[in-house]
C-alpha cells in the first residue's frame, strides 16, 4: 500500500536543517513506511535564505513567520531547527495549533521550559519527539540490544565524551547565525546542553537514570567579538564542563565535553562496564562497535571490533551489502523512519519530548553544581 | 541558474541500480551543478520489479525491453546496470542512438568486447564514463592529489587487495538474478572481474600503467547447484586470484582477491610506497587515510591517520563538519557529480570507456597469465 | 673504567621483587653507569621463600629481618618492597642506618608519614627514589621531552584512567601474601593507591601541580573472606575511584580508576589536550605514543603513531633495533639507569622521596573529597 | 633440584650475539629448567671487540679464532652469529668437534650447503637449532596452538610480508661489519635470506609445506660505495622480493618483503584464512594476535585482538602479570628455554638444521623463480 503523505514544515535552514531534511527526503527510497514526508514549506526570517534552501532541498513554499507556518492547514507536523531560545515558543504554539513536533535537542534552555513543552504537547495529545540522533547510529542501537539482553549482567561503569577543538582559535567570534551557540543567550549553555546532552540522552537510554553529580565547567577564552553587536564581550558559555555521577542501578558515571581537545573533531564515545562484558563506541568510526564478551574461553578473549554493517545489524538490512559503512546522516533517515513507524503503530519512537526532559534535569544539576561547588540531586 | 534537466533511462534494478539511483537523486541536495538529473525511466525484463522499482525510487516510467528504452527521445543518458554478458552490445546500441552512457564495471567481458565499445562511444561522440566508484571515496581522491602533489617521491610499490568470505559456504549456489557474479557465462570472470577490476583501476590511476604480470587463480568449490538449471554444475570463475606486476614507473605491485577470506565483508586495500611517503587506505575504514611523511622530524614520525572529514578534504566542503563520516554511497553521488560537471565544462570525467579499457587489459593478462603459468605482457 | 659495585639489600619477594631485582641485573648489560648493581641479599620472613628467591635471581644471602639487613655493612642501598604499611617504618630505619633507599610506590599510607619519611631520608641525606616506573617507558618519557619543548602550548585537559578487571569475582579472597592490596589496613587504600596513584605521578611530572579534586569512590563487593582470618569481613578499600581536578596551570583533569572494567587488564592511558597539540598513551600499547600536531597542513592532520622503538628515542638507541619493541620490565632498568647515573653525576634521579609526597598529597585530597563529597584542595 | 650449567661458546657478538646472549643470562630467572646456560667464551677476530663484549656481557673468556673455540673442551654448546657465508664451515666443524650448535639463520647460503650442514649435525648426533625466533613470540605460538587445534577447519589463504625502509637512502654504503647484510658475497641473498626466511618459517609451521612458486626480486638502488674496498660497486643482493605459492594443503599463499616501504620499521605481519576463522599478527604490535571466529553468533562477530599477556598465554605465565607485554628479546629467551627443555626430555626443540633446511629450499626456488620468470617446484 502506497504511504500517506505527510506535510512537513521545516523552521530553520542550518546545518540541522539540512540534516532533518536529507532524513526526509531519502527514508522512503530505503524503508517500506505508512507515511512519506512531504517537503510542504521551509520557514525562515531571512527570504532570500528560505527562498534558496527550498530551492535547493525542494521545499514547495517558504514562510518568513513561523506563527504563519503555524497557522497552515497543510502542514502536519512541524520541526524546530531554530536556536535553543525558540524552542519552548515555538513548541507550545505548535502544539497548540494541534502539530505534530520533531524538535532539535536540547529540548529547551532548562527544565523548567522543558515542563511547560511537555505539559503542552501531552495536553495537545500531538507527536513529540527530539532529535537525539546518536541513539539511530546502527552500533549505538545495537549496544542498546546487546545491553537489553543481559549479557552485560550488573553494570560497573559508564563513560562518556564529546570532544571538540573548534574553539581554540581565540579570535573566533560568538553570537549570530553561524555561531549562536557560542552565546549564552541564544543556546543557554555551551557544550553542556549542545554536547553533554547527547552524551547524557545516550547514558540513560542504555544505562538508566542519573541521580546525582558533581561538575566542574571552564571558560578558557573569557572574551571574544560578538557578530551582533561586533564588540568583545564577555563569553557566558561553558567551554568545557565534566561531571562524576551515580546511576540509579548502582554504577558510576563520568562524562567530558569540551571544545579545546586538540585534535578531536567530533570524538562522542561512550563505554559500558559490566560484570560479564563491556562495549565501546565512538562517533569517529561510527560503523564499529567494540564489545568484549567475558564468555569467551579465556586465552581467545579480546575485544572484538564488530563492523556493523551486516544485514542483521539494526537498519542496516535496508543498505547495501555487508562491509559497505553507512555515515552520520543516516541516523536522521533513521530516526524519521522510527517516527514514521511510530505514528503508523501507535507506539511513539522516543526519545519523546518527556524522555528528552530527563536529559535536561541532568544538564540542570551538572550546571548547578558547577556553579555551587557540591554534589547536586538530579 | 538552475540546472538543466538530464533525463536517465536506468537499465536494471539490483545493487548497483539503487547505488546510481541514490546518486541520481542526491546530487543536487549538495552540489551546485549545470544539470539536475531526472529519473525518467527504469527498464527490466520483469515489469513487475520495473514497477516496484520505480515506484520506491520515483522513476516517471518503466520499461522492459531495453532497446524500447534507447530508442525513446527523451532519454538522454543511460545507465547500464545488467550483468556484464549485456554491457557491450546495449553500450553500442545506446551510442549509436546517440545517448550518453553510464555503464557499471567491468567495461566488458574481455578486451576484444571493449575495444569494440570504445570504438563505438567514440564514433558516436556520446559521454561515457564507468562506474569506478572507489575514486571518489574523499580519502582515495585525497591519495591522487598527495601522490600528484610529489610527496611521495619515486614510487617503490604498490600493493592492494579486496578480500571478502561470503562464497566460502558450499551450499551457495551459482548463477541467476542474484549470484549472476559466480557464472563466468554471465561475469567473464569471478573475483579477477569483479573486484580486482576495481584494484587495478584505482592502481593505474594513482600509480600509471602496468606492463607485465604473473598470475594464480583457484576455484576452492569446484561445483554448485546452479540457480537456473536446479543442478550441481562445474564452478567456472575464479573463486581467488593473485598477480604480481611491474608498474612502468619501475615499482613492483603485489595484488591479490578473494571471496575466501573469513572475517572480511569487503576489504578492499591498497598502500603506495615512496621515497618520501607512503599511503595506506582500506575501504571498511573509508573515511580514513594512513600517511607516513618522512619530511617529519625524526622522532615525531608515524603513520598519521587522517580523518577525510573537513571541509577542504575533497567532496567534504559539501555535506557536514568536521568529524562527521559519510559512506559507501556517497561515491556514487560524487561521481555523478564530477560527471555533470565534465558535461558543463567540456572536460569529461573519468574513467571513460578507453580509460577503462586499460583495466581490462590488465585483467585479462592476468588470467592468460594464470591459465599459461608464465609471465604475460600487458 | 669499570663500574663501582653498588650492593643492594632487597626486602620482599613479590611481583615488585622479582620486576625490580631484573633491572639490577640487566641494567649494566645495555648501559654504561658508574655503578654496578649486586645483588647481596634478600630478606624475607619467611627462610624458605627468601631462599628459593635468593637461588632463582642469584642473591649471595639472605635474611629473615629486616633489621638485621638494615645492620649490615655490606649492605649500600635497600630496595622496600613490602606492603605499603611497613614502608615507613623501614624507611626510616634505612636512613637512620645511612642506606640508600629505593621503595615501592606508593611512598606511604598517608601524608603524615610521607612527611616524616621525608624529613628521615634529607636529615640523613641518603638518597632516595620512588618505584613510581611508569616515567620510564620509553613512550611516557618521550611525551615528557615534547611537553617540555613547548609543543603543545598552552595545556587545557588532561585525563587518565587506570582500568582493571581482577577483582570482579565475588569469591575472590582479600588480605594476605597474594591479595593483601584488598586490605586497606595493610594497603592503606585500594585503587587510589594502587593504580590513581600512577596516573597522578605522571601527571604531576608531565602538566604540574593540581590544585584541588572533587572525587567519588565505590566499593562493589562489599565483603570477602579475609585470607588470613578465612572469616567474610568487610572490604574496607576502594574499588573504584574518580575525580576532577583543576591543574595550577588552569588546565582542567579527570582521573580514574577500578578494578572492575570488564575486559580491561592494566590499562593506564593519558592523555593531555594543548593549543597546538595533544599527545595520548596507553600501557596496553606502550611502545606507542598517538601525536597530534597542529603545525601539520591541514587536510593532512591526523593523530600520528609514533613507534617508539627509533635510536633517537629515550632510552632506546640502547635496545635493538628499530621496529622491535621492548615491554614493561625494561621500565625499571631504566629507573635503575637513572638512579645509578644520578649517583654518579650528584643530580638524583626523580621522583624522590620528597617528590612522591606530591602524588601522596592527591590521594589524601581524593580520599578525603570522596568521604566528605566536597571539594578539597590539596 | 639445581640446573645443570651448559657451556656456551658465542662466535660473533653483533646484534644477534647481544640478542642471544642476553636469552642465556635471563632464561633461568623466570624459567625452571634442567640446564644454566654459562657464558663461558666470545670469539671475534678482533681482539679488542671480543674483550669489551665479554666484559659488557660477561662472557669468561675470549677466543679469535673459532677453531681454537671448537677445540676447547669446556665448550658445550656454539651459537654461530657469524654472516651467512661462514655458517657452514662452522657448524661442520663444530659438529665435527662433538658441539651443541645454535646457529643464527637463515641456515646457509643456499641449499646445496644446507644439505651438508644437516648430514654433519645429523652423522655427529649433536643437538642443533636455527634462530627463527619469531616462533616464540607468544601470539605466534598462540597461533600456532589455535591452528593445531583445528578452529580454523579448511585453509584458504595464507599471506605474509616483512616490510623494513632503511636501505632507502643512496649514499647507505654496502658490505663490511655492520653491512654485510647488503653484501651477496657475506649473505647469500638480500631481503629473500634475511627477512623472507622468517616470513617462510614461520608459514611452513603454520601451514605446512609450500609446492611451488612464481617471484620477482628487484634492486632499486644498483650501486653502492662498498665499505671494505672504498668504491661504487654494482649492488648485488635483492632490495625487494614478492612471490605466490601454492601450499601441500590446497592454500594459496602470497609473500612479500623489501626494505624500501616508507614508514615501517620492521612490519612483519601474516594472516591465515580458514573455513571457521582468520589469525592476524605484525611484529609492530607483537603482543597482540587478531581472531576472526566464525563460531560467534551472527551480529556480535568481530576480529577480536587478544591482548597476549595473559598466565595461560603460551610462555606468559612465568613473566609478569596480565596487560604488561613482554618484547622482542623475549623471543630468544624462549628459544633458549625450549632447546634447553629438549636437551632434558630428549625432544629436541626446533627448527632444526632439518627443519630450516625446508625453509632454504623455498627461497632458493623463490630466487630461481625470480631469475628465470617461470614458477619453481619446491
Amino acid at each position: 500500500m502506497a504511504p500517506k503523505p505527510l506535510n512537513i514544515g521545516m523552521i530553520g535552514y542550518g546545518f540541522m536543517g539540512r540534516a532533518h531534511t536529507n532524513g526526509y527526503k531519502r527514508v522512503n527510497d530505503f524503508f517500506d513506511l505508512p507515511y512519506r514526508p512531504v517537503l510542504k514549506a521551509v520557514c525562515a526570517r531571512d527570504e532570500a535564505k528560505a527562498k534558496a534552501f527550498a530551492e535547493q532541498w525542494g521545499y514547495e513554499s517558504i514562510e518568513t513567520d513561523w506563527k504563519k507556518l503555524l497557522a497552515r492547514k497543510d502542514i502536519d507536523a512541524v520541526d524546530i531547527c531554530t536556536p535553543n531560545n525558540l524552542h519552548k515558543e515555538i513548541s507550545i504554539a505548535a502544539a497548540q495549533a494541534g502539530k505534530m513536533i520533531l524538535c532539535e535537542k536540547p529540548l529547551a534552555m532548562n527544565t523548567a521550559e522543558g515542563e511547560e513543552m511537555c505539559a503542552a504537547v501531552e495536553k495537545a495529545g500531538v507527536a513529540n519527539i527530539v532529535w537525539y540522533n546518536y541513539r539511530r547510529i546502527p552500533a549505538v542501537t545495537y549496544a542498546k540490544q546487546i545491553i537489553d539482553s543481559g549479557k552485560l549482567g550488573r553494570i560497573f561503569h559508564y563513560r562518556a565524551n564529546f570532544l571538540q577543538d573548534w574553539t581554540i582559535n581565540a579570535d573566533l567570534p560568538q553570537g549570530g547565525a553561524a555561531l549562536w551557540r557560542l552565546d549564552a543567550a541564544a543556546a543557554g549553555s555551551g557544550v553542556t546542553g549542545d554536547l553533554l546532552a547527547h552524551c547524557i540522552d545516550t547514558a540513560l537510554w542504555l544505562n538508566g537514570s542519573i541521580s546525582d553529580v558533581t561538575a566542574m565547567t571552564e571558560t578558557f577564552i573569557k572574551e571574544r567579538k560578538h557578530q551582533l553587536t561586533g564588540k568583545s564581550e564577555k563569553v557566558t558559555i561553558d567551554d568545557a564542563c565534566a561531571f562524576l555521577c551515580h546511576f540509579a542501578n548502582g554504577s558510576l558515571g563520568l562524562f567530558e565535553s569540551t571544545r579545546y581537545a586538540r585534535g578531536h573533531k567530533a570524538l562522542y564515545t561512550f563505554e559500558v562496564n559490566g560484570e560479564n562484558g563491556s562495549l565501546k563506541w565512538d562517533l569517529h568510526d561510527l560503523h564499529r562497535l567494540q564489545w568484549f564478551d567475558y564468555r569467551v574461553e579465556g586465552p581467545l578473549r579480546g575485544w572484538a571490533s564488530i563492523h556493523v554493517t551486516d544485514g542483521d545489524h539494526p537498519y542496516m538490512g535496508k543498505w547495501w551489502v555487508p562491509g559497505l559503512a553507512i555515515g552520520y546522516e543516516h541516523s536522521f533517515v533513521h530516526q524519521v523512519k522510527d517516527f514514521l513507524e511510530g505514528l503508523g503503530s501507535g507506539k511513539p519512537a522516543g526519545p519523546t519530548f518527556r524522555d528528552a526532559l530527563e536529559t535536561q534535569k541532568v544538564c540542570d544539576a551538572v550546571l548547578d553544581s558547577a556553579k555551587s561547588g557540591s554534589w547536586k540531586k538530579v
